[in-house]
């Protein structure tokens, strides 16, 4: 106990995040101390943050970034995880049994409603409760960016792959899995979501050795999204998602669904899937506006305007064809 | 209804399919008429199409082309896609429920058949019919191949991507999913089928701004097989088809069962999936004549066949090797 | 029966595998006969192996390569293949219907119990009993590399696909899955696995043709890790064998699960399959032991190791940071 007291206080300040705007796209500066580190004070203001982003209408995106000059975040607060994983006597077996037959059970009792059950493994669980906030990231109609001013390792690097789109700062920067170098293995879905970004291959290589992505390899590979200067991955990031906000956001939040939640199912079970969201879309207020006004716009100029490149580029730019904007 | 009678008499004459050939690879013109657009005709002949392809041995393959000079498909019928979303009362939250819970129950009762009894939903679900198509093609023993000779937007890009191998025109021409700017989401299969394609990335990003690639970008991402130029689309597509149509017709819907199908599935299951196939074929009149083929070769010649190179190459261009050519 | 046994004389004589070494990396040369042929030996002798690589905490990795000039392994021997396909009277629909079943009720009953207690499908069975040793290599925390020092169709391409890295050959050599032009269909993971590290649309494409691979072609597509020299393929092998085994093998092995199991579960399946993984981790002695060291670490400098690169280099080819070398 000593050791982790000692270490917190040495290691981490209470983290927290600035956020910038009240409607549209708000700008999320993430302040994990002077070592830029991630600990429970910012895994709860993250939780808040995104809950009400992807509850306001009126919230379209969120870039985050970091306030410390060139770092976006290092990775957890070392201390936290070590003590999450003493917060109950020496492993027994029933435990260790209990979790390794998880692997096999997977499709039946999810292991996380079951152990949290157990009083004495609260604190460890606490450090993955960030987990229900990346999900929710992903299945919500407000896009998520990040705006990589610098390294991010471990959680980091998780965080990042949990947003839609990653903008990375040129520069001696890096981004990857280091869990292995400490014996642990990655535990904020780096393992998860990395392969589904960049395959099983690369995904492999680079976590059994903890080696990271410079930004020119992590482009390369898909692990980010653009490589600018240091000075403009902020205003970028800004600029795409201000392109993205001007989509309908039920729309949005459908596709990011299909995508990252259907697209992982097996084929048959994902088209279901895909095919629920497309009901509720379909008789959506706006969808129906806007088809109304397509037929309309189709009959008066004889033309379909998605296949008229000047309008279909001006749609793009506006976020829509038929209909009036937004409401 | 007023609104969607006139638009469908402006935008549409009911689409038909044009079928050359009786056996062997069959070419497949489809007329949507001016605006090349896929509605509720085209499905059932698509159907039609598809089952007698799938059905027949002596029917190796069909390459599906355009009647219309510079699109392949525009997208679908946005009045039958809009009549679709207005088949029955404003939403009511218990339906709304319904769908959006299927989303976290996706295991267990597949929505279509629960709504399928609900009788003012069938106008809707029957928009999607050609989902089972779609599937029925993955399945198939039978090549499919999209000649695009011209642009494919939604169900177009979705119907090409439901094929085997995509040839497409080199020029002014674009194939993607546009529905974001209606404020849709795909429902033909799109967003489940384009990132086993080109990943979760590359289609996040096109699918949520509503763009589409141009043939080089399609290529360069691998949503297309093959560019070549415009009047070279259907000879190369029916060369690559009449290739593989060579090959044991039940070889090549296992391999595709077991590609699609199987690796969707989670890693154990998809080596069941592939084992269950294999013993099928393995127990098959046509696999026993070849092996035994094969091992008088090797006795008579004191070499494998496979390990010569040149008589590798005469395999692959006859499409088997051991066992006379397919009966 | 006599044409079985004829080729088995000719084809193959019993193979073995040679295993250099008792603990650290192991070197295992496959000795196929003069045909470099995979039979029930060697998939025996395999088992074996892989089983004590897996228990002896002392075995880091085991480098497979082929006692064969120009061959890793030709392909299985075909007269093993054939006579498994005839283990039991012609097939009857019941049968087939049941495999045929399957594909559809992969989620419920696998076929492989229902199948293994009818004892005519016994011998048929055996032929695939490497399917579980295979599996057994992606879940365990000893890493496994194949030293292709020649061609590998087939089952040799499953094999090398069945490990974590790959490093071929230049030169007149293949890899690749030749089974359609036997009219069968790949039997041995292939179909899984090689989706699963170049994409469906790469796989089916070749699988479908029965084309294999050049070394310049795989390496382009992600199908091999690197491509050297002959001469330089078996030391390669072992020097990132080396490399690899520095860390943690019970990491090693939560990372290969996390990956090869977890990312081919739904997402949120996932996730849960990654976050026990960390649970066990997290508490172990030597991850608890390595915190504590990268603590004191940084309260000593006054810098987080893994943000200072040099001190990451050096955890990089140590194999670890914080914590005395590995016990």
């Amino acid at each position: 106990m000593d050791t982790s007291q000692s270490s917190r206080s040495s290691q981490q300040s209470a983290g927290h995040i600035i956020v910038e705007g009240q409607s549209g796209v708000l700008v999320a500066r993430i302040n994990g101390g002077p070592h830029a580190l991630f600990d429970a004070a910012l895994t709860k203001q993250l939780k808040e943050l995104v809950d009400r982003a992807d509850r306001d209408p009126d919230i379209h995106a969120v870039v985050f970034t970091s306030t410390h000059p060139d770092r976006f975040l290092s990775h957890s607060d070392v201390g936290w995880l070590q003590k999450g994983g003493t917060g109950f006597p020496p492993i027994n077996t029933r435990i260790a049994g209990l979790v390794a037959r998880t692997a096999r059970l997977i499709n039946r009792v999810p292991i996380v409603r079951t152990l949290a059950g157990m009083t004495r493994l609260k604190t460890l669980l606490q450090l993955d409760s960030f987990h229900a906030t990346f999900l929710k990231m992903n299945a919500s109609g407000t896009i998520f960016i990040a705006a990589l001013n610098g390294s991010a390792l471990a959680v980091g690097a998780e965080l990042a792959w949990a947003c839609d789109l990653r903008i990375m700062a040129d520069g001696d920067y890096v981004i990857g899995l280091t869990e292995v170098l400490l014996a642990l293995t990655p535990g904020g879905g780096g393992s998860q979501r990395l392969p589904r970004l960049i395959g099983t291959q690369q995904t492999l290589a680079a976590v059994l050795e903890g080696r990271p992505f410079t930004p020119a390899e992590a482009l390369a590979l898909g692990a980010v999204d653009e490589v600018v200067p240091q000075d403009q991955v902020l205003a970028r990031s800004i600029e795409r998602a201000e392109y993205l906000s001007r989509r309908s956001k039920e729309s949005l939040g459908a596709i990011k669904r299909s995508i990252y939640f259907g697209s992982s199912l097996p084929l048959e079970q994902g088209l279901q899937f895909e095919h629920a969201e497309f009901l509720v879309r379909d008789q959506s207020k706006e969808a129906q506006r806007r088809m109304l006004d397509y037929i309309a716009a189709t009959d008066a100029t004889g033309e379909l305007p998605l296949l008229d490149w000047e309008k279909y580029a001006r749609a793009l730019s506006a976020g829509g064809i038929g209909g009036s904007s937004r409401v």
